[in-house]
C-alpha cells in the first residue's frame, strides 16, 4: 500500500485540496425546504452535492487525487475498480487533466454505468464479478500501464477531497449544531469529521446508514472493521453497500459522534419527500441522511440547526416508481 | 371587471410587489448545467422557480394579490377557480395572512390537486367541469362570501408579482442576451417583459409554448387573442393549456420579442435532461423553456448567454416514466 502514514490527513490537507479542486468543481448551493424542517422538527440545511459535477461529491476526491499527481506520474494515467459514482468521477477528472482513466468493472455492472464511464472518456476493463478478481485485474492494469491506483474511499487524497464539503458548508451556514453524513466506505464522513473537529469541534458529526448495511455502527461498537451480516444489495441505497476501510475507520471511530441507522421504508419516504417537496433529484443514498432526521436517537439530542449532505443525484428515473414502492 | 386601466402595470408596480412579497417567498437560486449548455450551444442560466414556495412561481403573484388587499377587504378572503398551481399558491398565501381562500374546482380535478389545496388550508367548492360553470360558481362564491376574486393570470397584481422573477434574475446574472419564458395564460411573461424592457431593453424576451397549444404565437401574428385549434390536453405541459387574457395579451404583443414553439418529443427530452443532468425536479411546463433552446429559430439569433425560467416542479413522480416515454 502507498499510504502507511499512521496519521490521517489534516485540515491543511483539506485546505490544499480545496485550492486544488476549486477551478474544476462546483461550490454547491445549500437549500432549505419547509416540509423537511417540519419532518425533522428542526431547521435543516441541505448541502446539495447532487448538484456537484458528475452528480455526486465523488468529483471532489477524484479531482484532488488526479491533480495531486506529478506531471510525469500523471502521464501514465489513473486506475480504479468501481462501478459507481467514483468510476464516473475519476474518468471525468482524468479527462479534465487529459490523462487516461482505466476503470475495472465487473461484467455484471449495469449498462448505464458502463456507458457513463465511456461518455466521460474512461477506458473500461472487464473482470469477473468478485472482489478478488476486481483487485487482481486492477493490479494487473496498473502494472501494465504504470498508472496510479486511486481507490474509491480508502485513500488520504480522497478523504481530503471529500473534506472540502465541510469547509464550504461551514462557511455557508453559521451555527450548525450537527452535520449528518451518509456512510458507505467512509471517505466522505472521515473528511468531514476531520474538517469539522478542527474548525468547530462543538458541531456534532453524525453518520447515517441503512439498517441492512449497519457495518459502521457495529464497527464503532466492536472497535474493529466489521463486514456485512447479510446481502448488502438488499438496501436500495446502492452507494452505501461498502464497508469501512483501514484509512477511514480510525477517523470514524475517533472523531464521529454517532452513527444512526434507518429502515428501507424510511429511505423510500425520504426519497419521495426530497423529490416531491424539495424538488431535488437525489439517489437513495442521499435519502439516508434525510431519513436519519426522523430517528428518535437524533431527535433526542435537542439540536436546533442541522446540516445534511445530499451526497448524490444519480438515479435511474425509469426505475423510480419501483424504488418508491419498495 | 375590476381592472379597466388601459395601461399595464409598470416597473414601479413590480418593485412594490417585490417589497410586499419579499418576507414570504424565496429568492430562488440560479443554477447552471454543463450538459444543458452543450445542448443549447450557449451559456444557460436556470432560474429555479421550481424551488419556489408551493413549487412554482405562482406563489409570487398570489402573495402579491393577497397582501395588496386592505385589511377590511382581506378579512372576507379570496376566491379563484383553478385546479393547478395557482389554486395551491392562493390557498398558501391566504393561509400566511390568515384569511380564507375559496377555491372553485371542477369535479374531475385530480384528487392529488384537491388534497394539496386542502393541505394548504383552502376551502374547495365543487363545480361541473365546464368553463361556464367554473366562472358562475366562482361569481356565486364571491358574492356570498364578499371575497375578492384573484384570477390565475389575467390580473395586474398577478402580473406585477410574477414580474419580480425578472427583477431578481437580472440582479443575479449580468449580461444576459435573452430570457426564455414558458407561456400559458401569459401572466409570467407579461410581468417579466415589463420588467426587462424597463430595466434592460436590449435583453430579448422570448416566449416558449408547445406546438399543440400555440395560441400565443398565433395571437401575435393575428393581432388578437386566439383560442386553441385542438384539444389542449394533448400536450403534457399541463400548466400551459390556457389561452392569453385581456390584460396579458397587449403586453405580449408589444414587449415580447418572439414566441417559439416546441414539439412534445422535445418537451419529453428536456424533462429527462433537466432531471437526469441538472438533478432538478421540474414539471413538463418548465421543460418547454429548455426545449426552446434547441430550436433553430432561437439558435439563429446568435445569443451567447440565455436565462431560462424553470417555472415549476409539481410533478407526479409515479407517472414520470409514462411522461418520459410519451
Amino acid at each position: 500500500m502507498v499510504h502507511r502514514d499512521p496519521t490521517p490527513p489534516d485540515l491543511e490537507d483539506i485546505r490544499a485540496a480545496a485550492r486544488r479542486i476549486e477551478p474544476h468543481v462546483h461550490r454547491t448551493p445549500v437549500l432549505t425546504c419547509a416540509r423537511i424542517d417540519e419532518f425533522a422538527g428542526v431547521e435543516v440545511h441541505l448541502k446539495c452535492e447532487n448538484l456537484q459535477k458528475v452528480g455526486a461529491f465523488k468529483a471532489r476526491g477524484a479531482t484532488n487525487a488526479v491533480y495531486s499527481l506529478d506531471d510525469r506520474v500523471a502521464d501514465a494515467g489513473v486506475v480504479t475498480h468501481s462501478s459507481g459514482n467514483h468510476a464516473q468521477a475519476l474518468a471525468w477528472a482524468a479527462g479534465l487533466r487529459g490523462i487516461p482513466a482505466n476503470i475495472v468493472m465487473p461484467t455484471n455492472a449495469p449498462a448505464v454505468k458502463r456507458r457513463a464511464v465511456l461518455e466521460y472518456g474512461g477506458i473500461v476493463h472487464d473482470c469477473e464479478p468478485t472482489l478478488e478478481q476486481r483487485l487482481a485485474t486492477c493490479r494487473r492494469v496498473a502494472e501494465r500501464t504504470g498508472g496510479t491506483v486511486v481507490p474509491p474511499y480508502d485513500d488520504d487524497r480522497i478523504i481530503a477531497g471529500q473534506g472540502t464539503i465541510a469547509l464550504e458548508f461551514l462557511g455557508q451556514v453559521p451555527d450548525l449544531d450537527a452535520v449528518v453524513v451518509p456512510v458507505g466506505g467512509g471517505g466522505m464522513i472521515a473528511g468531514i469529521a476531520i474538517c469539522v473537529k478542527s474548525l468547530a469541534p462543538g458541531i456534532e458529526v453524525i453518520g447515517a446508514e441503512p439498517e441492512l448495511v449497519d457495518d459502521a455502527a457495529r464497527s464503532r461498537r466492536s472497535g474493529r472493521i466489521e463486514s456485512h451480516r447479510g446481502d448488502p444489495t438488499a438496501t436500495i441505497a446502492d452507494g452505501l453497500r461498502t464497508t469501512l476501510g483501514e484509512r477511514t475507520f480510525p477517523v470514524i471511530r475517533d472523531r464521529v459522534d454517532d452513527v444512526v441507522t434507518v429502515s428501507e421504508e424510511g429511505i423510500r419516504e425520504s426519497l419521495r419527500m426530497v423529490m416531491e417537496r424539495a424538488k431535488l433529484v437525489i439517489e437513495p443514498s442521499a435519502a439516508v441522511g434525510v431519513a436519519a432526521l426522523g430517528s428518535e436517537r437524533l431527535r433526542s439530542r435537542g439540536f436546533r440547526r442541522i446540516g445534511v449532505i445530499l451526497c448524490g443525484g444519480n438515479l435511474d428515473l425509469d426505475a423510480l416508481p419501483a424504488l418508491l414502492r419498495g
